[in-house]
């Protein structure tokens, strides 16, 4: 275990420490990069790393995507990139984000492909196949799993927006159909879920929020996918202010794409902190 | 490319030429393997080898599944096999069995680990995020794409079971608002996709059929899971006999745990595709 606290102890100890609801996102893209990372062989570490290193200060959690690094053959880079976070900025939760979803015992090797291999904190996993294909993650104390529910992207609505007849709520849409069913039923088994919720969709954000209590939600879609930032904190925050691992990848990421790519990532990631803290 | 053909083009011929509609999945669990693979650095990659010369004359497709390569760090024993399959064994197709499913920016870094890296023919993806998680993987030409509609485990049915709105059809369970989502709108595209229907739920498959005219199925859930062929024949085939990719995964991988474990995988996909045939 990278940590003796739980997944959702440490998030919380992170945000009252650092007083961010920041969480980094790692997605990266070597067309992206600056020029000086050309032809080097673990360019996709070393971009990670320095972006890592600058944006810590402002960070309570880091994201890294593992497609960005499966389609680049560089899984032994990130690796190295989650354990150079929990060696160099211990306390700061590394959320693995690959949205897998699969039967029981393929469920099983996903969590270890998470846990054990990459040794992340917590694994984001994709609820269409049932409380089967999540249980196995619980078998791995403290580790966090954060379930998708309301998703940003624009075909979000297609299936997450259709009316059901979610047992006793007749015309329930799906995405609060698995709210439901992610807090009063998946999560009694280790106390450690949280939920996916996209910031394109605050008015949702807070439909969530009254269904979840004050389950930690994930809310990718503020930067580069447009969500807005004051509707997001008013609508997701908890009693206390937080309540939210509010995720920030490429406008952080690419801010520039000169030499100064890891101060104007520092520089994007403490606007952001500063702009979510003015509304919390 | 590795076919001139696209991913359906070759699934048909597959089938008319070996006479099988028999998928095998490559699900490879070291610990489960025979003794002589015991300490040998390429075991996976070499145990399926093994496994996919022995029952390729009985089969017409493969499906290895990703999770149990990645848990255990052979992505290198994943590309050597599905190459050695192209090579050895052309024409019968590779389905990557993932079940991806992100935003599209994301979706494209996962088709190209797909499609790119793997050199899969066809690759599974969840549906939950919708149309714009799918759409990048239309990018390929001639490459399948997959999406999970009725699942084979228990948990399928909390979701894919519940009763929606899904348009004109008040009261339509979700999976088939997916399975009319796939066949009348997602492949408008590029005509290449197909759905994953468990063989644990004849009556379904039934209707699945129903809607989405001679679209291939890939029906896991015979053998260890315990669905049963004759049903799923029955309400899975096309006019012309075919339509499924029925896959076997356990039961033929570890008919024997001994040194005749090839011989005794290839006389379990004999059987298989023979009681597949009986009622076709």
């Amino acid at each position: 275990m990278s940590s003796p606290l739980t997944f959702i102890e440490s998030l919380r100890a992170a945000w009252q420490r650092t007083n961010s609801l920041l969480c980094v996102g790692l997605d990266p893209e070597p067309t992206r990069f600056p020029v000086q990372f050309d032809g080097q062989p673990d360019a996709i570490f070393e971009f990670c790393r320095q972006i890592v290193d600058a944006t810590a200060p402002y960070a309570s959690a880091f994201k890294p995507q593992i497609a960005y690094f499966a389609a680049h053959r560089a899984e032994d880079q990130l690796e190295r990139l989650i354990a150079h976070i929990h060696l160099q900025h211990p306390g700061l939760p590394v959320i693995l984000d690959a949205k897998r979803g699969d039967i029981g015992s393929t469920a099983e090797q996903y969590a270890r492909e998470a846990f054990e291999r990459y040794r992340a904190d917590a694994v984001t996993v994709n609820p269409y196949m049932g409380y089967d294909s999540v249980e196995p993650y619980f078998e791995h104390e403290g580790k966090g799993v954060i379930v998708l529910c309301r998703t940003s992207n624009p075909g979000g609505s297609d299936l997450q927006f259709l009316e059901t007849n979610g047992a006793g709520h007749p015309g329930r849409p799906l995405y609060q159909v698995v709210a439901d069913l992610a807090a009063n039923k998946w999560n009694a088994k280790n106390g450690q879920l949280g939920l996916v919720v996209g910031a394109t969709f605050p008015k949702e954000i807070e439909i969530v929020r009254g269904i979840v209590g004050d389950m930690p939600l994930l809310i990718p879609g503020i930067g580069a996918q447009g969500g807005d930032v004051q509707a997001t904190v008013g609508a997701g925050r908890t009693a206390d202010g937080t309540g939210m691992m509010i995720n920030s990848s490429r406008a952080i990421l690419y801010a520039s794409k000169g030499e100064d790519f890891a101060e104007a990532a520092a520089l994007a990631a403490q606007k952001t902190r500063d702009a979510i803290n003015a509304h919390r």
